[in-house]
């Protein structure tokens, strides 16, 4: 009996191992919302379409996706479903799956319908639709959030596993944060958006919503490929959710520039989560946010809210009736925007985006309150656009600079409210989103940030295929000052280990910076070494290799665990002036005791 | 007497070698724009600011530019001239030097003054400016070509030895074209616009006039850098003229799509310089350019005209009697459209990208006429507006797909007119389309596009900046057991060479295959080894390394010349059981004894 069954990844998978059938699931899933009695969610169930689909499955096959159920918001074509965006005038039936949907058709996943929205996506609350408002998941007094709000909402409310959001200036994070689930915000290009009706094309993404960051993580692997019919589609690196290297800098909006409109709570939560961090071995740089403000000015006071006044078409103009009081009121302005606006408009976000990427030089990651505050029904009912704007306070930029992100949970306030974090990175750097995010979700359960995905499919360590391990013993270390020679080129860190006891350590002469050599001593003199074993792909080692100086070369390393690694090597005609560290065990030490 | 010097760099270098002093050069340089009596090139003469410049410089002091005369087209701020982008009305005196400015005078380079050009850069004609029309070098029947015409008339008429001009949608590269000398046109970014005055900011970029391709790629190289105060400036890689791989791919317009406006020379010119392409072992591959004429459509149907509004500012509306009439008339448009419609002309441009990629799949180079026909002044006189429009056919598209591009003289037609080819390849990649060129202009004087920059500063001039030089002692040479495992991973043999006389050689232990291990001594024993140098694609290095079994390594090898390269090394603990063949004097002599 599924009554029971959480309908998480893990749960369907060890279910359905053990002889439930998916049509079983997707009854019990109806079931569920039928028991919610929240016509608000789904704004079309597919009940029949879903059962006959689960029963077409047959036995399990090892698809990864296999009768998992999942929720589609309906700014996303599913063939055969109608299509709104929440507006009725909208509707039309979907001649074609979209790109992500086909794939997640392929890989065995069952959609049970289309979910509510912010009409065309254009908000955060998720009360800007004709149809009935979905209940917050959490407290029903609290708007769902938005735009993505029954997407959110039914994977809060255990209907599906997983759910299809989008994502134009931050609807698939703040119904997360409203909801208590995560919510993965891809960067531009890595999921196409082909089969989804645009808000802002030039930013707009599909996002996913699911019940745990691993989750999320392997639904973003499953989903994301190049997909030439979508020109904003790019070609990123396949990547793997792998641990973080064990310093890893991360920086919060300082005290001027974190912005909570008055809930304290909202404050002292986020500054724990950080101090969490802090705790972890994160080294935690407060910045200002100003420029990053000023990038989320733009969007709904600059031209771009023409974007959206081109995806609506001539319907705001035409036939305004059909859509959504608020929705007319927000779109309006962006027909008076001029194309010399607009060129300006892209001139000061290139501006800005310089500055923005300057705040961020040397850091990893940027972790913001999801939401800066809670927005009620009643607030947005007495006023339909200033609690709204509040909630985009940390997710307005983020598009516009090209980022991706993954809002993870981090536990109830004092008040009951949930806590959410958002952990923004580089575009590409989704996997590294991800690897922070999991060590958050955990609440401090590891010990540090780099020891991260444990559950994922990829051992601790292992190297994949189109990747070459390196060891490195000196200045490439983490937070060491070449270290950056490893992570710009996509390198990432495996683990600490250290050689067999059979090597020296030098500090060799010259520098900066300070450089150390390792030598294998074949007299059984020498020690064992503390090393880093960091990854980097193999098509960017040769880059990487040409930088490398003389004495040092790139040999085999023996480790105390008996295995090798390719790494640092130093020739013995390089030692004339050296100083032989080998006592201190290692660089890191060596540093220390100076 | 300098009246018979050519002003190049290599014969200025030579010259001041032999004690030239600069200021007789810059005397020399304004005696001869006196001779010429052509009052249309320089709108400003910085005669005694160049003199007292020249003097200044002392005696020669190694900068690469020392006493370069050079000339900047007056869209560029050089400290203390006036700036007017040839509007009277618009003119300012320039506080302080545009960023490559700055770096051509850190480098000893002489500003002669400031070059005429179509008013505001919007024009390839160079006739629409207030000033007098430069003379065509080469035919005074024709029009010099523009925008950029000052700058390149000047360079072609032997007054300076290189100019900058600005390249937004063919200005670097038409003028080049109508007066028979190089003209380079940097991808976006990687020469700093910081200092020029707009066209349209997201397309524009400073360009080079000069004499040789050798001469462009050197100031290219010495000027290119980023530069953080230029929002569009890219941190590209350090790049080096290199001899490209021994096949490479060229797209050319098919006959359906080559278009020249019924010029037959021009055609049948261009036909000859594809076959010496192809004669040259180029693999010649035709398309389509329809998808390319359609992005150069949107520049100026499409909403791109604003962004020239936007640079003229109110004057085109509170001011227009300060501009041409011409510009008038083709600003006009500009102020029509719409932020909508701008968002569409840009997703618009996203699918032609797109479509305009996936046709150059597989090509290195794509090979264009740099103007489809010739336009005489009377031609122009006639009608303003579409002869200038003809001369952008295959230039237009460039900056809106972000390639760079490079025009080189292809020898004179039948008619005597100057032919021109300008090869393009993608964003970054302008060491390797000066490298094509530089095959170009030999005219085939070399065998292969492959035999490429022997003139170049790089004295090896084998190793591409794709690929990673190693040198091999052992197995891996040339016929012996190994050799495939850079064979088959599209590495190339270079050369033979020796070790500095400070090496042993080993043969180690174990095999097959037999290895021998290179070992550097700090002790003054050891001899010079016989070594082969291949290249190795660098995105291949990392899986060759993966490969390559302790005690070996691959470190730094220093060459008997002194050159330093990438090589297989030995750790010392291996030697063991190894016997020392120093004596042999290398590896194949090693088994030939045996």
């Amino acid at each position: 009996m599924p009554r029971d069954l959480t309908f998480t990844l893990d749960a369907l998978r060890a279910a359905y191992a053990g002889g439930l059938r998916p049509e079983a699931v997707v009854e019990e899933a109806f079931a569920r919302l039928d028991a919610l009695n929240d016509p608000g969610i789904f704004l079309h169930q597919a009940r029949a379409v879903a059962l006959a689909e689960a029963r077409a499955l047959g036995s399990p096959d090892g698809r990864p996706l296999w009768g998992i159920p999942y929720a589609v918001k309906d700014n996303i074509d599913v063939a055969g479903m109608p299509t709104t965006a929440a507006c009725p005038g909208f509707v039309h039936v979907a001649g074609a799956d979209a790109f992500v949907v086909a794939r997640l058709r392929a890989l065995g996943a069952i959609c049970l319908g289309k979910t509510n929205l912010d009409q065309f996506a254009t908000g955060l609350v998720g009360v800007r639709t004709p149809y009935p408002v979905p209940r917050n998941a959490v407290d029903p007094a609290l708007v769902p959030g938005g735009s993505s709000s029954g997407s959110a909402v039914a994977v809060a409310r255990g209907l599906v596993a997983f759910s299809l959001g989008t994502d134009t200036a931050g609807s698939g994070r703040v119904p997360a944060a409203f909801n208590d689930i995560v919510g993965l915000k891809p960067s531009l290009g890595a999921l196409s958006s082909a089969g989804m009706v645009p808000a802002c094309r030039t930013l707009d993404t599909v996002s996913l919503f699911a019940h745990s960051v691993a989750e999320a993580w392997e639904l973003f692997a499953l989903t994301a490929g190049f997909d030439a019919a979508d020109p904003w589609s790019r070609p990123l690196p396949r990547q793997q959710l792998a641990p973080l290297p064990p310093s890893v800098t991360v920086a919060v909006p300082d005290e001027a520039s974190l912005r909570t409109f008055g809930d304290t709570a909202q404050a002292s939560h986020f500054r724990a989560t950080v101090e969490r961090l802090r705790h972890g071995g994160a080294s935690v740089r407060e910045i200002d946010l100003a420029p990053f403000y000023a990038v989320a000015e733009l969007l709904y006071t600059g031209p771009w809210v023409a974007e959206r006044v081109a995806a609506v078409g001539a319907r705001l103009t035409e036939a305004p009736e059909t859509l959504h009081e608020t929705t007319r009121v927000i779109l309006a302005p962006g027909l008076k925007f001029s194309a010399v606006d607009t060129f300006k408009g892209l001139y000061r976000l290139e501006e800005l985006r310089r500055a923005c990427a300057l705040a961020l030089d040397g850091i990893d990651f940027l972790c913001v309150p999801t939401i800066p505050c809670f927005v009620t029904l009643e607030e947005v009912a007495a006023d339909p656009f200033e609690p709204n704007s509040r909630l985009g306070t940390y997710t307005n930029f983020v598009n516009l600079l090209d980022m991706c992100g993954i809002t993870v949970p981090t536990g109830p306030r004092p008040d009951g409210r949930p806590g959410s974090l958002t952990v923004l990175a580089r575009k590409g750097e989704d996997s590294r989103a991800a690897a922070l995010a999991l060590w958050v979700e955990r609440g401090g359960a590891a010990a540090s940030p780099a020891d991260g995905p444990a559950d994922s499919e990829i051992a601790d360590g292992e190297i994949a295929e189109d990747e070459i391990g390196i060891a490195v013993c000196g200045a490439h270390m983490a937070g060491l000052p070449l270290n950056g020679e490893l992570t710009g080129r996509g390198g990432r860190f495996l683990r600490e280990a250290r050689t067999c006891a059979a090597y020296q350590l030098f500090a060799l002469p010259g520098g900066p910076p300070a450089r150390p050599g390792l030598v294998r001593r074949g007299d059984g003199s020498g020690g064992a070494i503390a090393l880093e074993v960091w990854a980097l792909p193999r098509a960017a080692f040769g880059d990487f290799l040409a930088g490398i100086p003389s004495p040092l070369a790139i040999g085999t390393v023996e480790l105390e665990d008996g295995g090798v690694v390719k790494g640092f090597l130093c020739e013995t005609h390089g030692l004339d002036d050296a100083r032989d560290i080998t006592a201190s065990g290692g660089w890191r030490a060596a540093l220390a005791e100076e």
